[in-house]
């Protein structure tokens, strides 16, 4: 009687060293920096170096129905990485190489694992730039960029992921590689499986290359803009008076006054008037200066204190204060990074729903916010310990709390997730988002790609 | 023996007089602006007035099997609307409300059937536009353009359909009706289903409202250039330097000498020197003086003859030498009309192809292309009259002379359609450029919204 040989050892037959399961790496594999950990022990990391092994690896996963988990560098906010107990944790972070920089079509082809600020590194020789600027580029993955479906700072003005990927090579579950969209600006030849890709969270197949939509950097100066205002209804108000002036900034964050103070403290700056909430704007291009001026007078006339410099040093040391909200979170306790996104308008009735829940549920709910694209990163905030697993478990208040508001965020019209995506932690709210008809639409779809429901399996659709 | 009521009957009795059996409607259904008209009778025209009444139809077409193909204002270019024997055509043009504009989000809710013209002709009283402009923007409906992915020429700088649609109102096969995407600017909860319809040529479902993305009028002047050359491969490198040049041009056009022949022989201008090729060029926003100046000197270096104005009417009139293309063909016979993409740097190698298959083809293809974006229209233009049917068929000789010129596009990196769709015309090209694998998996994807098959059967994946 013979038997059929395992996953692993498939794995080592074919790929050897590059499979890896050492207690460490395993460990490792099993969580992002969402602060959760899935539970069990992952069965191996393959550690990919070309598209060849990512395909053996899906042959064999296909052949043994072992779960994979895509995984790049490991930064995602929703747990959609998390690799447990049996599953194989295909590391594609080896994979980046930059394979093609056309200054003259505006494009680069690159392999998934090199980090967003690399690349751009790279690209600014060229004088050009992948818009997409989430603000773990320094740390993140393009290929998770994609993954996730990834915004950042800069988006209201230079667009998200969605919009700066021509086209995907993804290996489908059964290891057999298709190569999605096209290196043209335009194309509409068949249904665009690429934009279906971009945030599909690791259920439709492993991105192992991409065709991207670059700029070319900006000509001109750069001007900075803060404005702090008696309470965040009030910073609330003025960006939504600047959205509606037709004024496009480059930039335009928000901090509540509870972010302010932590960054404050964090960066041993004077500490702010109780209640203070502050915008901070940045305008380029040829119409900078103008533009900052135009924003100035909606700020003072909406009650805003204004700052403005067109020194890029001092604009960049303005905006380190926002650049230091996650750090300073992590000085407070265990954060829950929420992502919920609202029509711009709905941006002040939405601080209101937080200082609702925050009220109802006693907690403080520092909140940060990309405040031209009605992007809100509320922080639950919570202590607590790893269990003998190392995971982090979110208490059932803190959960009961973002359950309120992202319910608040759906009545104003907005969405659960704005960048981060759905992972493990906001499954149980997908179908009040999109229905039961569309849930059980999207899940046929993803079987199409993954008829066995081996890729990332638990994760987006799940409950 | 009781009989089942037919799909006709159905439909009269839940639809009364919006059912349409006009021998002139059934045929007027046949066609769209591609020269091309289905095979034999329509069962009836559908005129929806309501959401309800396209589920009505879609129930009925379910319960009977029976096929329905969507059709907006039929300005098509790929028959992806000709509506063949014993199919429903379901008319959305009567759906054209604007159900909201909302300047402060930069959205509007909107039915499928308003023109795109009409749509832009009310947000400018807002100060509002929808950047999509297909040529045909006067006649085409915002559906007709999201269904097909249209583009047009403004798309290099202000992008095409998919750039700027943010959720899609659609009614399934079985007439269930989804609410896909979201009125935030971001958002990534769950698969992008609204990318995925944005260029389905009504094979996933019938789209019955659409949440698009505004920009706000661009303000400044505008600047006209137009720039002649002694051949069409000097005009296309002069416009690759454009590019090359870090300028971007709002519009920049290109047309070949049969073709700027043709347009001043139906506008009565002077007959252009033979070979004669010419770029037209707009600049806008608060740059566009200087930039019209930078491209003047491209151009110029490049070895063409420059006009330049800064008045916007004599703008429009040396633009409505590029805008008289279409009526200038129809002088010379019946067109197909060709719709190839490449990377921007290839435009000039795509010139030498059309070229080259003039020559072996004993053809002239006049061409325009968006320079901007690599999209060219070859117009293969040949005497047919309309068979007994109505149904003009595209000569044997002139389909190996397209096909010749499909692969060559494709082997420069480039794609069959770049705007148009496939609808029937490209249909047996379409596993040329997706592969045999990606075809199949996306017949598979469309069958998930439609199992039986009946929206728009034998359009884009059947040979």
């Amino acid at each position: 009687m013979s038997e059929t040989p395992s996953a692993l050892t498939l794995l080592r037959a074919a790929l050897g060293d590059r499979v890896d399961t050492r207690p460490s790496s395993l460990n490792a594999a099993r969580a992002d920096k969402s602060g959760h950990a899935a539970a069990g022990t992952p069965l191996a990391v393959v550690h990919a170096r070309s598209v060849a092994d990512v395909q053996e690896t899906m042959r064999i996963a296909t052949a043994t129905a072992t779960p994979v988990v895509t995984r790049g560098a490991g930064t995602g906010l929703a747990g959609g990485a998390n690799t447990g107990g049996g599953e194989i944790a295909l590391s594609v972070r080896a994979l980046d190489a930059v394979l093609e920089v056309r200054p003259d079509d505006l494009i680069a082809v690159v392999e998934p694992g090199i980090l967003n600020g690399d690349l751009n590194a790279m690209l600014a020789e060229h004088g050009l730039w992948w818009a997409p600027d989430p603000a773990s580029r320094a740390i993140s993955t393009v290929g998770g960029n994609i993954a996730t479906g990834a915004g950042g700072l800069l988006c209201a003005k230079y667009g998200v992921v969605r919009d700066a990927v021509l086209g995907i090579d993804l290996v489908l579950a059964d290891g057999r590689l298709l190569s999605l969209g096209h290196r043209t600006v335009k194309g509409v030849t068949g249904l665009d499986l690429t934009s279906l890709v971009i945030g599909s969270e690791g259920l439709l197949g492993v991105i192992v290359g991409a065709t991207l939509k670059l700029r070319r950097v900006v000509p001109g100066e750069v001007c900075t803009i803060t404005a702090t205002f008696s309470d965040v209804r009030a910073a609330a108000t003025a960006s939504a008076a600047v959205t509606a002036s037709g004024v496009q900034p480059a930039i335009m964050e928000l901090m509540d006054a509870a972010s302010l103070t932590a960054v404050h403290s964090l960066l041993g700056l004077a500490v702010p008037v109780p209640g203070t909430a502050q915008l901070t704007l940045q305008t380029d291009g040829p119409a900078a200066a103008a533009e900052a001026a135009a924003i100035d007078r909606v700020l003072t006339a909406a009650g805003g204190t204004v700052i403005r410099t067109d020194d890029r040093d001092e604009g960049e040391a303005l905006l380190a204060i926002r650049r230091s909200m996650h750090p300073a979170m992590e000085t407070l306790g265990t954060a829950l990074i929420e992502d919920v996104a609202v029509p711009r308008s709905a941006l002040p009735a939405m601080f209101d729903e937080i200082a609702r829940v925050e009220r109802e549920h006693e907690l403080v709910i520092p909140t940060v916010a990309h405040a031209g694209d009605g992007n809100l990163h509320p922080n639950f905030v919570f202590d607590a310990e790893p269990d003998a697993d190392g995971v982090v478990e979110v208490p059932p208040h803190i959960w009961d709390a973002a359950d309120d508001l992202f319910h608040a965020a759906l009545r104003l019209g907005g969405t659960l997730t704005g960048e981060h995506g759905v992972g493990v932690l906001k499954r149980r709210w997908l179908a009040d988002e999109l229905g039961d008809d569309q849930w059980e639409l999207q899940r046929q779809i993803a079987r199409v790609f993954d008829p066995q429901g081996i890729l990332n399996p638990g994760k987006v659709f799940s409950a």
